[in-house]
């Protein structure tokens, strides 16, 4: 009875019913007021989560669509871009500045460390004819489990005209990020991660200095194209034919998530990646990051010697229902990915952690105790005490 | 108790209860077995749509994100495009291909009016030196309800070797369509038109010349990159999260449409149709198309002297809870558009040609006779003797 799944996935993340159930609604017409009373509840609520009074725009795509949309209408053919790396996703903005004729320096950081604020300063510092028209960089990195301090990032930018933008698709709503307090031009969510929709849509931020530079941008854009967005949203529309299904699902995910608060989502996630970072250690595994850059959407663990990721992820589907990711880029085959992310609560990280266990036990690597779980039992307790 | 509505909508079309449920199945890895299952499945059956053994891609997006998925992967900076417009669609290729620095010649017929085959032919017989690399149109021009002759066009283009593209947004399944007998290079299709989906998915065929062309192009794209969907394909998954639940309801729909089979869906939008153009005739309407080209799909009906489109769709949806289109570009303020496309049958059709005497009624343009549905059922009558 495998067909019965647990997700533990960094994305798509399980969806909870009452969202499955919103997205059945009967179809309506994306240029009648119906749906213009949708696209304003939504736009109103992702501000919340935002943290924002930027203009928000959504757009049917993943969220490499909108890692897209942010470099053809922000950087022209030409321009400069300080491209801040620690894992794929970070590369993967250098791959799409660099097909749009982006000129990129990359600021790489090993994987399973954070971008270091200092050496972005540093590089900023000796940019003094302000060539560097904007920094590209992820608040969580999905392929290495690391969470970017993009405060400091901010503030190591300091008064360097450079536009931030922030990668944000896996990390908001599971931890904080507050894009106007901390001056981000431009952020990039999408629908399948902590707001709990299945994929198709990304949604961004653009602060008043994005949109400046968008006017000046000359790159190719037409479908992703964020000023048609803007203008076709100040008339309640979107300019082409929008995923409407996916959009009541977001309206209805927004819904659970203001229900829940958004300090208690953070707080929610936060306590399932202590408690499988607690689990694996105990199980004798080893997380690719540190724990002080931990990321709270998912985390890398090491495959132990001898092993490939699919020695654990293949039984762990087949036997138990339990599905995680694969490694990706550099650490394709020396890690495996437990996703904590969205709708995932503490029981799906308990049962998760002992199909681990017994996993670990049949390849000979450990004996079957129970440590794992309690060990991240003990992290729940600390947690709700 | 407007709020149950009947969408009669050249798309999104209303969606069959069993493909919102099947949109309700849980969350699965976008890179797991179940995936490539529910991928090689949906691409083998639209195929079979398409009728083609060429490659199918999927891309999360609207059929928008097709039309410059086509342009931005063919077609380089300062090539030539002749693009066949007869609406607002066509109008949104030269854009398109505009924005992606192509150089677009334009073969504008009216609106209401197909293209000729035969000025097609001409202009081609011209181009000696072989500069236009491709010819752009529509199958079904949405916004003035008129059908191309793909087949004859595809013939007009006789030995010249530039590529036929073809927007079947809101052709393919309502009205026939042969890639690969017509040989049509590339073909562009929507979730949300006849495969009665919601929208979010975009469909491509590529045909062995296109795909040549593709290696050759030089314009700027990565989310829409259809190389990389090709290859991501091979090994059953797409190259950026895709949007499962659409892919979980495309099947499904698939499914219906081959229980109903293609031939009598064809038959069944012939019928639906005939059964509005007689129906508003009946009541002194007039088609913007003539007979001879009108579209399976949605039918634009000239508003009476004195009106606004508003006059007649506002309390049709308000009084009646039927929802139909208002004109778009040049007949803007001058049609509104009957959908009659997807998941719509007879039933659907006849309540909305009594709902629209009502309406025009109450305007005082006509008395209440029922002539409309009496003119409709008759041509019923005729298609299912």
């Amino acid at each position: 009875m495998t067909d019965k799944q647990i997700l533990l996935l960094p994305g798509p993340t399980p969806v909870p019913p009452r969202v499955a159930l919103a997205m059945a609604r009967p179809a309506i017409n994306h240029r009648g007021p119906e749906f213009s009373e949708l696209l304003h509840t939504v736009t109103q609520g992702l501000k919340r989560v935002f943290k924002t009074n930027n203009d928000v725009v959504i757009l049917t795509a993943s969220g490499t669509g909108g890692m897209e949309a942010a470099v053809a209408n922000l950087l022209s053919p030409g321009d400069k871009a300080l491209v801040v790396t620690v894992g794929v996703f970070g590369e993967r903005f250098v791959k799409i500045a660099q097909r749009f004729g982006v000129e990129t320096e990359v600021l790489a950081f090993p994987y399973g460390q954070a971008a270091d604020p200092a050496a972005v300063a540093e590089r900023l510092a000796r940019d003094k004819a302000g060539e560097i028209k904007a920094i590209l960089v992820q608040h969580n990195e999905t392929s290495t489990g690391v969470l970017n301090d993009i405060e400091a990032i901010s503030k190591a930018r300091g008064d360097h005209p450079a536009l931030l933008v922030v990668d944000t698709i896996s990390g908001l709503a599971a931890a904080d990020l507050r894009v106007d307090e901390w001056g981000i031009d431009v952020a990039i969510a999408g629908s399948q991660k902590a707001f709990m929709v299945p994929p198709g849509l990304t949604m961004l931020s653009l602060s008043d200095r994005a949109w400046q530079a968008v006017e000046k941008c000359k790159n190719h854009r037409y479908y992703l194209d964020l000023k048609d967005a803007r203008n076709y949203g100040l008339k309640g529309q979107t300019p082409h034919t929008p995923a409407v299904s996916l959009l009541y699902g977001l309206k209805e995910a927004l819904a659970m998530l203001e229900e829940e608060t958004l300090e208690k989502s953070f707080r929610r996630h936060a306590c399932l990646r202590d408690m499988v970072r607690a689990g694996i250690k105990a199980l004798g595994l080893e997380p690719l990051a540190d724990d002080r850059v931990a990321s709270p959407s998912v985390t890398a663990v090491k495959v132990p010697a001898g092993l490939k990721p699919a020695d654990i992820t293949v039984p762990l589907r087949e036997k138990h229902g339990v599905v995680v990711a694969g490694g990706q880029g550099q650490v394709k085959d020396r890690v495996f990915r437990i996703g904590h992310l969205g709708y995932v609560n503490h029981m799906d990280v308990l049962s998760g952690l002992a199909a681990l266990e017994e996993v670990l036990a049949s390849l000979g690597v450990i004996s079957v105790s129970g440590i794992g779980v309690a060990k991240a039992l003990e992290v729940y307790q600390k947690f709700n005490a």
